[in-house]
């Protein structure tokens, strides 16, 4: 499995490096950020921007939520997830353990797996280790994630012992399952699974909550199970950002150094070189899509809020750096007048900003590694005067 | 002013004819559909969907809403309208009256004008024929229309006298002021106007609820002021199809055969070829746009509900024989998904399909004539079993 991912570059100073993700959908320069589309869409833009517009190769797309609707059989039928939403990119599926623990009516973790109900309907559903497999297997996901359990922020140490100690049981079931189904099964897709074809690539997750010799336990034992990588997950949950980073260097030199390490749920934009600078090789967060629908949006200034009233006639671009075409086209002062005015096209423009703001970012990073520069990158980054503008 | 409209081709049978009308921004094909932009945007596209996926090359925006937010001063400071919203085609800004008259919260009509009230803050404006021309004018409209009464439907007939009697006064006003405003204030802008230059045009409106006579009479008594162009307002307010039809052509051979005529508000795909069988040059609805919206499309087949049970696994396009980024590239599964998820992008899907429907079939219509076979493309639209798909 470790074809799947190719170190290109190493930083000398940090543990940061480029690397490629071999996919079905193409192979992937890493660091990379993947825009969030939950639904099968990234809020606001269609996939020709987002391939054209955007650059972007990969995007995450939510397990729960399309389980629930239109669910994967009839995904499935319609030749899986890239067929049905027209994206010929990669897709990394979240399992949708997160979802089922923030959103739905109930949730009881039982040995078996977490029995919910849905947030539309109120049906009831279980999700297990294996069942998420065989879901994201028929959407078609070129990365899967392994059902987790997640915790609340703060928890103690014992509870959080004990969900780890579910997590990694969880996650030996599911990694035998999706190593196994394909023999058993019968099924074509998951008989070619021993083959060195580019399936889908299966990442269990590390948890732990903030307790720094429960996340290196939790890593040492996934590492065993040899997976084409590891995620980072339970995150981005309120905690203070010095201790996201000290979760993330707690298990890095834990994790093979040959195996893709994705940090779930993060950051903010000038966060995402310190986590590059950990040895993080994936990241994906709501903030570039979500801060855009509400007005926020970075510079490389700064942030802006776009119903600021300084804005109302001012003619400049969002960005004058920037090569999006927002900033190509279109003012401040009509951005602040659509957002107003409530018309969707602010949510489009805003989104196409905001995103390229973060892979840009993603794009320098990955030039300052490969030119041997992330070092004197990173102290800039450091000390460059984020404001409010 | 007669060289700014051009008939190129006419019908021998019926009343249509193709036409070129010559704007600042373009010499656009005439008959011709706008879509509906009233704030400064077509809900859910972007300016670059509009005229590289669309073709569009002439789109309405709405006085009322522009004058109240972001105001015509702070537009006509960056630029005017056009640059604001970066849109190098032609627009053509409604007067605000049926806007006063159907929005806001107040709405007394004085000899002076219409007082009203912001729906949006409750402040108090007035609205005259002069002023109405000074804002459109500090938009930089391609088109500007004159204030006029509109009144409710149905209207006893001594009503609809009394407002068609103030709309002419009105339309006398508003004419002298757009004849004269550029002489008297020496803006630079408007000291063009007596030139051949191609400044705004000024369209009065034909009203008279729905008594032909009236109708005929007010056309007439407009057609003395020679103005660039006529609009026929007060239609789509209720009444019966037959009856719009009617009031068309009651004032049709009234009109100079050599002017344009622009029919406000109107009307449903099937309806386009009807009304420019009947004279009609131009049209605008928030039909195709709206019905979008709320997952009613148009296809060369029929109407489609996209949120019906029976598209869940349907992967043919919403309309196999149209060339659309939509229909090319995603199926009526996934517009589906789309909508009932609550997602931004089923309605920039829906709005590209439906205003493409439109505006081919204006192209259609336009042929049509060039090739003398309107009467016979009419009898196909009439003979066409639209139904629900």
């Amino acid at each position: 499995m470790s074809t799947r991912f190719e170190i290109v570059t190493e930083c000398p100073v940090t543990r940061a490096r480029t690397g490629l993700l071999r996919t079905a959908h193409g192979t992937i320069e890493t660091p990379l950020f993947m825009p969030v589309g939950t639904l099968g869409s990234v809020k606001g833009l269609t996939q020709r921007m987002l391939s054209e517009e955007l650059g972007a190769q990969i995007v995450l797309a939510n397990t729960y939520h399309l389980f629930l609707r239109p669910g994967h059989e009839t995904i499935a039928k319609l030749g899986g997830l890239h067929s049905f939403i027209n994206w010929d990119g990669a897709i990394l599926t979240d399992s949708g353990g997160f979802q089922v623990f923030s959103l739905s009516s109930l949730c009881k973790v039982i040995e078996e797996g977490v029995v919910f109900r849905s947030h539309l309907d109120g049906s009831e559903h279980i999700f297990t280790p294996e069942s998420t497999v065989d879901v994201q297997w028929a959407l078609g996901s070129d990365v899967m994630m392994m059902l987790d359990e997640c915790t609340d922020y703060p928890v103690s140490k014992d509870h959080a012992r004990s969900s780890m100690e579910r997590t990694i049981r969880w996650a030996d079931r599911g990694f035998q399952h999706w190593q196994t189904a394909g023999d058993s099964s019968g099924d074509e897709a998951m008989s070619s699974l021993s083959s060195d074809s580019l399936q889908p690539m299966l990442f269990p997750i590390v948890q732990g909550s903030m307790f720094p010799d429960l996340r290196r336990e939790c890593a040492e034992r996934l590492v065993d199970m040899d997976a084409p990588g590891y995620a980072i997950g339970g995150l981005s949950v309120g905690e203070d950002r010095r201790l996201s980073f000290e979760m993330v260097e707690a298990v890095e030199d834990v994790l093979p150094r040959v195996k893709p390490r994705y940090v779930m749920g993060v950051g903010a934009l000038e966060e995402l070189a310190e986590y590059v600078a950990r040895g993080v090789d994936m990241m994906d967060c709501v903030l570039p899509t979500r801060n855009a629908r509400n007005g926020y949006l970075f510079t490389s200034e700064g942030s802006l809020i776009i119903k600021n009233s300084k804005w109302k006639a001012d003619d400049r671009p969002l960005d004058k750096t920037c090569r999006c075409y927002t900033c190509l086209n279109y003012s401040r002062a009509y951005l602040r007048h659509l957002f107003l005015a409530g018309e969707m096209l602010f949510c489009t423009l805003a989104t196409l900003h905001n995103l390229t703001a973060y892979l840009d970012r993603l794009r320098e990073i990955r030039e300052a590694i490969q030119i041997g520069e992330f070092p004197a990158y990173l102290a800039r980054v450091r000390s460059a005067n984020w404001r409010r503008l």
